[in-house]
């Protein structure tokens, strides 16, 4: 009797591996987690003891969102006066509101390869035919691009264009200004997945594609990232028109988001501290990457390579040996006490791409990033002894 | 280019008249609000102030919902061991996740007239043919639920037996286990929704429609009524099949819900003062009840009649005069800054029973209650000269 969407969507490996990765003992480069050291609770603190003194923020409240959250990430995230936004539990339920809005049963949906597992699993579910174009070094293939979207009707193209998962590309403006350009011209919607976009190691913001095309565009914003993913916040940022859609359906699905977390993430944006604390969240990232990458460097320079990033969570590793599968690699890694994603996991039909893997830098403490990198090189002996 | 069923579901008449009716100088009866001076924020304080030393609480965590939680949820709520929960965004999103997962275009649901309104708008979006069954003296009309699913091929009844909205009705035992009966016999399966539950005013609870049907049913429990609707906490009971389907949609949909409300809530639940703030909402209740029925009749003894009821938010009321048209009373009574929600609105088309009327006593307060039944009295003898 279960929807047959549903029914053939596979469980995520993901989430299989990090029930296994919480053990203990595991170190884990596996999942996306942030480091729980970087949530502000002690911003947060004062905001959740005047809580229990504000009944008005456990009534019933608005779908659209908290009218001062709203407001306070329009002011902080630089949204444009004629852009309209809704607040979601996490931008998951941001992706599966679009969805289930305006991709009907057949529609031709067109994702990255590699790209966000959690995503394609929601255009599945809202019975998208899915077509994918691969990832070069900068970002998508743009003849790929163009040609796909001479050939096919595509109806949406969903890009995470900011330090993407798995890869942990940004890409440059150029692309970004030409895939809008390429996406007006073929009358194809963005749906834009920027949850990473807050931690360039530097700070540093390109503008997002759909200031080149806003009319054509859904930005989908986190709040997972920088503050807590416990909190269920994210935003979805469009025409008011395209918004109004997604709030009737927000309505009807869930009526509205948890709203002592709107009212705590509202204060926390509004904190003289909010800056400082973003700026840590980078560096500790950006210390936890630069140890990643050496010790990489150090123990495997003549079995790996990867293309270093400028932020976000991720990097994406390939072995120079061609015959080492990943997936194997991965399974041998969990009798080491680690865990890592293998690439395949990332693509539509699990077979491209089997020497890859994604490394999570946010999550494990320094202590770990070294003892993992190296229970990581002893993987790699065993695996080419066997093999 | 959006969802057509999403299209076509009106908006709904009561987040409308919501809007104005929260206007400072407007008396409503019209809402199903609980009373904000009955949120426990006195009980919750401590949590709130623990959870900023609890970055656990913060981080991505279970799609069923937080394990302790669950716990306490099926202690208090005698959840017998072989039943399975999920932790919804209130049971708003339990009734969205079942009606995605087990509802295919064209599938034949029954619902009782008059019903809540949120429920039929989440089983239009899934598709669902509606199908109603008249809701007599003392709850849905047997012979015409025998008669239905005699006649037509029912997938699941949706059903509301505890202080019924917007009735407020109980049903009698002996209807329930006929209910089940009929159910089980003809192979439809029950989705018992039960917000009001905890809400007698003696603390009175009759077994469940799915105690007797429990492989075929799925109960909604909600905590808006009893703690906060702003936390947006519900959960969804049923066999650990069907629980399961709603836990891989709920992933995909959302990922969990927020885990900060999750763990005050289970702190309040746990909490030595919990059942002490239950009977204190129930006895709040009551008065407000009491008084509500008692200038009702002191007013309008004449002019209208309603059946008594024993718990839950609301009564049902009728005018005598078959000419009162409620939509243009509720209209009229607008001006007189009085707002109530007609009962055609409760109704699948709209057309039946012209002349009665939903009245919500929880959220009013008493003064307003008595000041509300007379402007009420005012509205009827306008109306009476009008027309």
């Amino acid at each position: 009797m279960i929807n047959l969407n549903l029914k053939n969507i596979a469980p995520s490996y993901i989430r299989e591996i990090l029930s296994v990765a919480t053990h203990n003992d595991m170190i884990s480069f596996a999942g996306g987690l942030p480091d729980p050291n970087s949530f502000p609770l002690e911003l947060m603190k004062e905001s959740f003891q005047e809580l229990s003194q504000l009944p008005e923020f456990f009534q019933y409240n608005s779908t659209r969102g908290l009218e001062g959250l709203i407001e306070s990430i329009g002011k902080r995230f630089d949204i444009k006066k004629d852009r309209s936004l809704i607040i979601t539990n996490g931008s998951q339920q941001g992706l599966d509101l679009i969805a289930r809005a305006f991709i009907a049963p057949g529609d031709q949906v067109l994702v990255e390869a590699p790209s966000y597992l959690g995503a394609l699993q929601v255009f599945k579910l809202a019975g998208a035919q899915l077509k994918t174009i691969p990832i070069l070094d900068n970002g998508p293939d743009l003849d790929a691009l163009k040609n796909c979207f001479e050939r096919q009707k595509i109806k949406f193209f969903y890009v995470i264009p900011d330090y993407q998962n798995p890869t942990g590309y940004c890409y440059p403006l150029v692309l970004r200004k030409a895939i809008a350009q390429l996406c007006r011209q073929y009358g194809v919607m963005i749906i834009e997945d920027s949850p990473y976009r807050e931690l360039g190691f530097k700070g540093e913001k390109l503008a997002l594609i759909s200031d080149f095309f806003p009319e054509g565009s859904i930005v989908l914003h986190s709040f997972s990232k920088i503050v807590s993913p416990g909190l269920r916040i994210g935003c979805v940022e469009s025409t008011s028109k395209i918004v109004n859609s997604l709030i009737k359906l927000k309505q009807i699905s869930d009526l509205h988001s948890n709203i002592p977390s709107q009212f705590i993430l509202q204060k926390l944006i509004e904190h003289r501290g909010f800056e400082l604390h973003i700026q840590q969240v980078r560096q500790n990232y950006y210390d936890k990457y630069r140890l990643l990458v050496g010790e990489l460097e150090k123990e495997l320079a003549n079995e790996i390579s990867f293309k270093p990033v400028q932020g976000g969570m991720f990097i994406w590793l390939s072995f120079r040996d061609p015959e080492i599968n990943t997936m194997e690699f991965a399974k041998k890694a969990l009798t080491k006490k680690l865990a890592v994603v293998p690439g395949s996991v990332f693509y539509l039909n699990g077979s491209n791409n089997q020497n890859s893997l994604r490394l999570n830098f946010s999550h494990p403490t320094l202590a770990n990033i070294k003892k993992g990198v190296h229970h990581f090189a002893q993987t790699v002996r065993i695996y080419s002894k066997v093999n």
